[in-house]
C-alpha cells in the first residue's frame, strides 16, 4: 500500500494544515473583535471587561500594534504556567482531570516508545524480508514502512521471543501508570468534594416509580412513605410535573423573539421600508405579509396559550408524573437514602443521589422502569444496528485509500490517478478526511439514543453517549478499518471465513494497516486539534450573531458561544489513540511518535482551551474517571489479543499461552482498580456527610434548610415564566417607537433569554452542530 | 468410536448398578438398626424415637416382618406427598428451593426433547450420510448414533436452517422458564424472610478491616465511631478474638476424649486387661504404655494448656483482631449501615450483613483488604493452574476410553481388548468410573482454596467453591473431554493450531463426544444418585461408632451423621447436566432423554433425602439462586457458540450472523434478571425493616435486645468452655469405677462432645470426605 514517500506527502500537508491554522489562530486572537470568541471564560467570569473604547474606531476590530505579531507564541507558555489548584479552581475539576488524560497518554507512550525503538526496531529491522509472503496473500503490497514492522521478521523466529517479552514489559509499564494515575484523581475527587460549599443536591435524592395508589396524591404518598421509612431524616420533597409540552412552547417562543429582533434591527436600519415575511416553511413561501407585526401576533397567541398551558400543568394531577425530589435534614440522612433500598421490590421507590440542579435531564424522569428496560434492549439492538450498517460507508472510504482498487474497477481514471501527487493526495488524506465528516453526525444520533434509553442527568447522557462512541470507533474505525479493508481486496475468500477466525485476520492485518492509521493520526489529531483551537465555527456564528441581532455589551456576551469539552465526543475519539498505541507498540512502533506528537500538542491545545474558552455546563467532580480507566485498559486487552492472533500466524504457537496470560492478568488489574478506588466515585461515605452536618450546625445554627432548598428543583420553565410574559408586550410596543428607548428594550430582551436558557436542557443538543 | 451396542451395554451396567443400589436401600431402609441412619433428621427433630424395646432382641437389629418387605418401592410416593409449605417449613427453604433445580431442568428439556424427536431427530436422519468424512478426518470411527446427530447432514444442506430456527425456539423456552422460577423462587425467599423471627443477624453488621488508632483500642474505637456516625441506632458491639489456636486446642482435645472413651470401653468389656497403646505417631511405633492412663495425663496437660491460652487471648489486646460485630437498636439501622459505605477510603470500615452465627467462619475475619486482594489473585493463579494441570489425569482417562488408541500404542493387549464384552466394558464404564474418582478429591481442595481467599461466611465459602467447581467442570470435564478427546487422536495436527481456533474444534468435535456424555450421565447421574441414597459410607460410619464408642442413645444421635446437599459439589454437577443437554438439544437430541431421566430420578431422590436424612447446617433462604440461573445461562450461551462453531465448518457462513444474535439476546437476558430479581438476594430493603421494628415495638414493648443480642457472636470456643473443663475430670474418676454409675458417665460425656461441635466451623472440612 502506501509507501514512505506517501506518509512524507501525508505529514507535510497535514503539518502544514496544522500551521496554517496556528498562524491563524495566533493573529485572529490578537484582533479586539475575536476577543470573545479566543477568550470567552474570562468575559464569563466577569475578569475581563470590553477593550477600552478610546483611540480610532478601526482599533476595535483590528490589532496594529506590530509588536504584539513578533510574539505570536506566546500563547504556549501562558497556557502551560497556570498552577494544577488554580486551574481546578479556574475551570473546575472535570476539565483540569480532562487534560491529564493527554498527559496520561504521554506518561504511558514516552517510555514505550523509547524501549520499542531501543530493542524492537532494531529486531525488525535486521529480521530478513520474506515474510507474509509466504501466507499466501502475494498480491497485498507493502511499502518501505514494514521493514520497521513484525512483518519483516520470517514465521518461527526465535526474534519474536522480543515482542512477548515487550509485551509482558508494556502492560505492567501501562497497569503501573493508571494504578498511580486513579489514586492521585481519586485524592484530587475527595477533596474537591470535601471543600465543596453548601449544594441542594447533597441533600435531596430523587426517587423515581413512586407506585401509584388510589387513596393518595402522588406528593402525599412520597411524603407518607419518606416520613415512616426515614423518620427524623426527611425534610419536604418536590414533586416533578411533566412540563415537556410547556417547555416546547417556551423554546419556540424564544426563536419567534430571535426572528421579531432580527427583523427590527432591520426596520431600525431602514426605517423607510416595513420588512416582509412568508407565512410558509421557514418564510421561504406562502402570502407575503408584515414581519413585525405577524410576529408580534404570534408571540401573542404562543404566550396565551402558553399561560393555559401552565395553569393546566400546575392544576392537572395527572401532569405529576411518579417521581420527585426527596429533601433530608441533614446530608447523612440523604446519603442513607440513596445507598439503601427501599422496598422489596426492586423495581419501585428507586432513589439515586439527586443530580445537580443544573445536571437534571427534566424530559426523562416520567419513565416507568419496565419501559425503561425495553427502551435499554431496544436502544442496544438500534446501536448494534447502526454500528454494523455503519460498515458500508466506511467501506467505501476504505476503497478510495486503496489506489490499485480504484484502477481496476474505473480504468479509465489511471492517467490521473497515477500522477505522482494525485495519488499521494488521494492515498494520504482523503480517506482520513471523509471517515471525520462521517464521525461528525454521528455523536448527535447517539446522543438521541441515549435520550431514549431514558437517563435523568445531563452528565449520564454524556456518559452513556460517549460509550457508545467508543464503542462506535471500537468496531468501526479500529476494526472495521483493519477488517474491512483486508476484507474488500479478498472479498470471495473472506466470506467464506467463519467468525472464530476473526481476531487472527485482524492480528495478520494488523502491521499492514500501520500507514493507514498513521495517516489517520496526523489528519484526526494534528489537523483537527489545530482546528480546535481555531474555533472557525464559533467565530464565524459570533460575528453573524453580531451583525444581525447584538446591540448592547449584554447582547454580545449573549452572543458568545465558549463550547464546552463535548466530553462524549472527545474522550472515546482519544481512547482511540490509546488504542492505537498500545496495539501497534510491539507491532509497529515506528506509528508512537505520531501518537506522542499527538498527545503533546493536544494538551497544550486543551490546556489553553480550558482557561480561556470553555465553559462546562456541570460539575461532576471527575465522575468520568472510572470510564477511562476501564477503557485503557480494553484497548490493552484488545493490543494482547492482536498480537495472539498475530504471532499464531507466525507458527510460533507456543507462545499462545504465554500470550494468554496477560489478558487474565490485565482483567485482575482491572478489578483491583474497580475494588480499591471506584467507590469514591460512585457512593458517598457516611463520615464525610457526618462531618460537614456537624460543621455546618455549629457555623449556622439558624440555617432554614427548607427555605434554602424550597426552588431548588423546582423546572425551569416555572422559574422564569412571569418575567417573559411581560417582555413580550415590552417588545411589541418598541416595534412601533423604533428611534427611542432603545436600551431599556435590550436589557428586557435580555431577560426574556436568560428566562428560558438557564438550565433547560433541551438547547444543549445544539452543542454538537457545533 | 462407541456404538449402539457399546451404549447398550453401559446402560445395562449402569441400570443394574442403580437397580442393585435402589434395592439395597429399600431394604436396609426396614431395619431398625439402620433407622438413624435413614432417617436421621425425624431423631433430629425429635419427632422419631428408638422402636419398641418390646419382643424379641433382634427384632432392635433386623426386621422380621415380611409384609414390609412386599412394600419395598413405597417410599417414593412417600418422597412426593409433602406439600411445598411442610417442605420448607421441615427442611428449610434451602433444601426446598435446591430440589426445585432438578424439577426446572425438567421443565426446561421435556418440551425441547418432544420438539428435537419430532423435528430434528427425522431431518437428521434422512440427511444421507457421508457428512463429516469429508472433513479429512476419516480415520475417526462414528457410531450408529451419529445417524441421529447433525453429523448425518451434509455440509451447507438447506436442512441446517432447522437447526438453527430449534436453537432460537430452545433459547426462547429455557428463558421464558428460567424467567418464571426466578420469579417463584424470588417470591419464596422474601415471604420466607418475612415469616421469619427474630435473629440476632437482623441487627448485628460485621465490619472489618478497622483502622488502628494510637490512643484506643479496637473495641474502644468502634464504639466511637459508631456511636458518631449511626447517632441513636448504635447498640452494642463484640470485638473479635483471634482464637485460632485455641480452637485447634478444642479440636486436638475432642480428638484425645474420643480415644480415652474407646480405651475405657475397651477396659470394661474386659476388665482384667488393661489396654496399652504406643507414644508414637497414631499409636503404631515407640513405647508401650497403659492407653487409659496416658491419655488421660494428655488431656488434663492440655486442659491446663488451654485454660492458659484461653486466659491469654482473652487479656491480651493483640489477639484482638481488626473487626467486630456491632449491633443496632433495629433492623433499619442494620441495614442502613451494611447498605452504605462508611468513610472515603472504601477499604476501611467495611460494613456487610453478619452472617447468622452458626453461618460465621471465624478463622477468617483478621486478614486485612490489601492481603484479601493478595490473596484472591494468587488464588485465581492457583485455580487456573490446577484447571489446566488437572488436564493431564483427564487426558489419560481418555485415552483409555478409545479401544483403537490403546491398540495401536499396546498391541500385545489387543487379544483382550478385542472381546466384544471386555470392549462394551471398557469403552462403556472404565472412562466415567475414573473420572469420578478425580472429582472426589477436588471440592477439597477448593474448599481450602476458598478459606484461604478469605471470605467469612460458610455460605460464601460454599458459593465461592462452587464457582470454582463449576469452572473446573467446564474446562475439564466438558472442553477438555471434547477438545483432548480429539487432540490425543490427532496431536500432531492439532499443536499446530492457535487459540481462536477453539470454538471451531469444539463445535466439530461436540456430535463425536455424544456416546462419551451418555456414558457419563449413565454412570455420575444414574448410579451415582442412586449411590447417594444407599449411604453406605454413612452406614458404616454409624455401625463402627456404635460398636466402639455409643452407650447409650444420647451417645447414639452423636453417632448420627445426617450429612447436607454439599451445595458446592452437587450443584456444580447438576449444572454440567444443563449444559450438556443444552448443547446436545440442537445437535444430538438422542441423548437427552438420559439427561431427563437423570433430573426426574435425582428429584425423588434428593426430595427423600432432604425430607428424612439431611441436616442443613445453615439456612441462607436461597440466597444461591442468583448462581444457578447465571450459571445455566453461561450454559445456554456455551451451547449456542458450540452451534455457531459447528455450523461455520458445514459451509454454512451464512448462518453465522444469525446465531450470533443469540448470545447477545442471552446476555441481554441475563442483565434484566439481574436488574430485576438479584437484589432481592442482596439487600435487605428499609420498608420491610422498618414494618419489623415497629410491629415488634408493639407487641413486646419491654424487650430487652441488648440482652438477647449479648453472647450471639461470641467465639464458639469461649461457650461451651467450662462446662468441658468439668468433664475431663468425672471421665477420669470413672474410668478406675468401670463397673458402677454407668448411667451418669454417658450423659457427661455427652455435654463434652456438644459443647465442641456445637458450631465450631473446623469439622466441616470432613465432610467432604463422605
Amino acid at each position: 500500500m502506501a509507501t514512505l514517500s506517501d506518509i512524507t506527502v501525508s505529514a507535510s500537508i497535514n503539518s502544514l494544515f496544522a500551521f496554517l491554522f496556528l498562524v491563524a489562530f495566533a493573529i485572529l486572537r490578537l484582533q479586539p473583535m475575536n476577543d470573545r470568541v479566543y477568550f470567552p471564560k474570562w468575559y464569563l467570569k466577569g475578569i475581563r471587561e470590553n477593550p477600552s473604547t478610546s483611540g480610532p474606531l478601526v482599533k476595535h476590530y483590528v490589532n496594529l500594534d506590530v509588536r504584539m505579531y513578533l510574539r505570536l507564541l506566546n500563547w504556549i507558555p501562558a497556557a502551560l504556567k497556570m498552577p494544577q489548584l488554580e486551574l481546578i479552581e479556574h475551570a473546575g475539576l472535570d476539565s483540569a482531570v480532562y487534560i491529564r488524560i493527554y498527559l496520561l497518554g504521554l506518561k504511558i507512550f514516552v517510555p514505550i516508545a523509547l524501549l520499542a525503538f531501543a530493542v524492537l526496531l532494531p529486531v525488525n529491522y535486521t529480521g530478513g524480508s520474506f515474510s507474509i509472503m509466504s501466507l499466501k496473500m502475494k498480491d497485498l503490497t507493502f511499502g518501505e514502512i514494514d521493514k520497521f514492522s513484525i512483518s519483516n521478521v520470517p514465521p518461527a523466529s526465535k526474534r519474536l521471543a522480543a515482542h512477548i517479552i515487550m509485551a509482558y514489559v508494556f502492560t505492567f509499564w501501562t497497569c503501573y501508570i493508571l494504578y498511580k494515575e486513579y489514586k492521585i484523581v481519586t485524592d484530587m475527587r475527595l477533596n474537591f468534594l470535601a471543600s465543596q460549599k453548601r449544594r441542594p443536591d447533597q441533600f435531596t435524592v430523587i426517587v423515581r416509580n413512586v407506585p401509584s395508589d388510589a387513596d393518595e396524591s402522588v406528593s402525599e404518598h412520597v411524603e407518607h412513605f419518606f416520613r415512616v421509612n426515614h423518620p427524623g431524616q426527611y425534610l419536604t420533597h418536590k414533586v416533578v410535573y411533566n412540563a415537556n409540552k410547556l417547555a416546547k412552547m417556551v423554546d419556540k417562543k424564544k426563536d419567534l423573539h430571535n426572528r421579531l429582533i432580527y427583523y427590527t434591527n432591520k426596520y431600525e436600519r431602514r426605517p423607510n421600508k416595513r420588512p416582509t415575511t412568508k407565512t410558509g416553511f421557514w418564510g421561504l413561501w406562502g402570502k407575503k405579509i408584515d414581519a413585525i407585526n405577524y410576529y408580534t401576533e404570534e408571540i401573542d397567541k404562543l404566550g396565551k396559550e402558553e399561560v393555559a398551558e401552565r395553569e393546566r400543568v400546575i392544576g392537572d394531577p395527572e401532569a405529576v408524573v411518579p417521581a420527585a425530589f426527596v429533601s433530608f435534614r441533614s446530608r447523612w440522612g440523604a446519603a442513607v437514602c440513596a445507598q439503601t433500598q427501599q422496598t422489596r421490590n426492586p423495581t419501585r421507590w428507586l432513589t439515586d443521589w439527586a443530580p445537580e440542579p443544573r445536571d437534571v435531564y427534566w424530559s426523562n424522569l416520567a419513565i416507568p422502569f419496565v419501559e425503561l428496560n425495553v427502551r435499554k434492549l431496544v436502544m442496544a439492538v438500534a446501536l448494534f444496528g447502526l454500528i454494523f450498517s455503519f460498515m458500508i460507508p466506511i467501506t467505501i472510504v476504505q476503497t478510495l485509500a486503496n489506489i490499485e482498487s480504484i484502477e481496476k474497477v474505473l480504468p479509465f481514471l489511471k492517467p490521473i490517478v497515477d500522477k505522482g501527487s494525485t495519488k499521494s493526495f488521494i492515498q494520504g488524506f482523503l480517506p482520513g478526511m471523509v471517515l471525520k465528516i462521517f464521525l461528525l453526525v454521528l455523536p448527535m444520533i447517539l446522543m438521541e439514543m441515549s435520550k431514549i434509553e431514558g437517563y435523568v442527568a445531563l452528565s449520564d447522557l454524556e456518559a452513556k453517549s460517549a460509550a457508545k462512541f467508543y464503542f462506535f470507533l471500537l468496531v468501526n474505525v479500529f476494526l472495521g478499518s483493519i477488517v474491512t479493508g483486508t476484507a474488500l481486496q479478498q472479498l470471495k475468500e473472506f466470506l467464506n471465513k467463519s467468525a472464530s477466525e476473526i481476531p487472527k485476520t485482524v492480528g495478520v492485518s494488523v502491521p499492514m494497516k500501520a500507514t493507514f492509521f498513521i495517516t489517520y493520526i496526523m489528519v484526526d489529531g494534528w489537523a483537527g486539534i489545530a482546528a480546535e483551537v481555531l474555533r472557525l465555527f464559533p467565530l464565524i456564528m459570533y460575528h453573524l450573531k453580531n451583525i444581525f441581532l447584538v446591540k448592547t455589551d449584554k447582547d454580545r456576551d449573549e452572543a458568545m458561544d465558549p463550547g464546552s469539552l463535548l466530553w462524549p465526543i472527545t474522550e472515546p475519539r482519544l481512547q482511540l489513540y490509546f488504542l492505537l498505541g498500545l496495539v501497534y507498540s510491539t507491532v509497529t512502533p515506528i506509528l508512537l511518535p505520531f501518537i506522542i506528537i499527538f498527545f503533546a500538542f493536544a494538551y497544550l491545545i486543551f490546556r489553553h482551551q480550558i482557561i480561556n474558552v470553555y465553559h462546562q455546563k456541570y460539575e461532576s467532580a471527575a465522575s468520568f474517571w472510572p470510564d477511562v480507566n476501564r477503557r485503557i485498559l480494553i484497548g490493552l486487552i484488545i493490543s494482547q489479543l492482536s498480537l495472539l492472533g498475530l504471532l499464531s500466524t507466525k507458527q510460533a504457537a507456543n507462545s499462545t499461552p504465554v500470550l494468554l496470560v496477560l489478558p487474565v492478568l490485565t482483567f485482575a488489574f482491572h478489578k483491583l482498580c474497580k475494588n480499591r478506588f471506584e467507590s469514591a466515585f460512585r457512593k458517598f461515605p457516611l463520615q464525610d456527610a457526618m462531618v460537614k452536618d456537624t460543621l455546618e450546625r455549629a457555623t449556622e445554627p439558624q440555617l432554614n434548610l427548607k427555605e434554602y432548598l424550597k426552588d431548588a428543583y423546582t423546572h425551569p420553565v416555572f422559574k422564569g415564566g412571569e418575567v417573559e410574559l411581560m417582555d413580550i408586550d415590552e417588545v411589541v410596543d418598541e416595534c412601533h417607537v423604533v428611534a427611542t428607548k432603545r436600551s431599556s428594550r435590550r436589557s428586557s430582551l435580555k431577560g426574556s433569554q436568560a428566562g428560558t436558557s438557564d438550565g433547560c436542557p433541551e438547547d444543549r443538543t445544539g452543542i454538537y452542530a457545533v
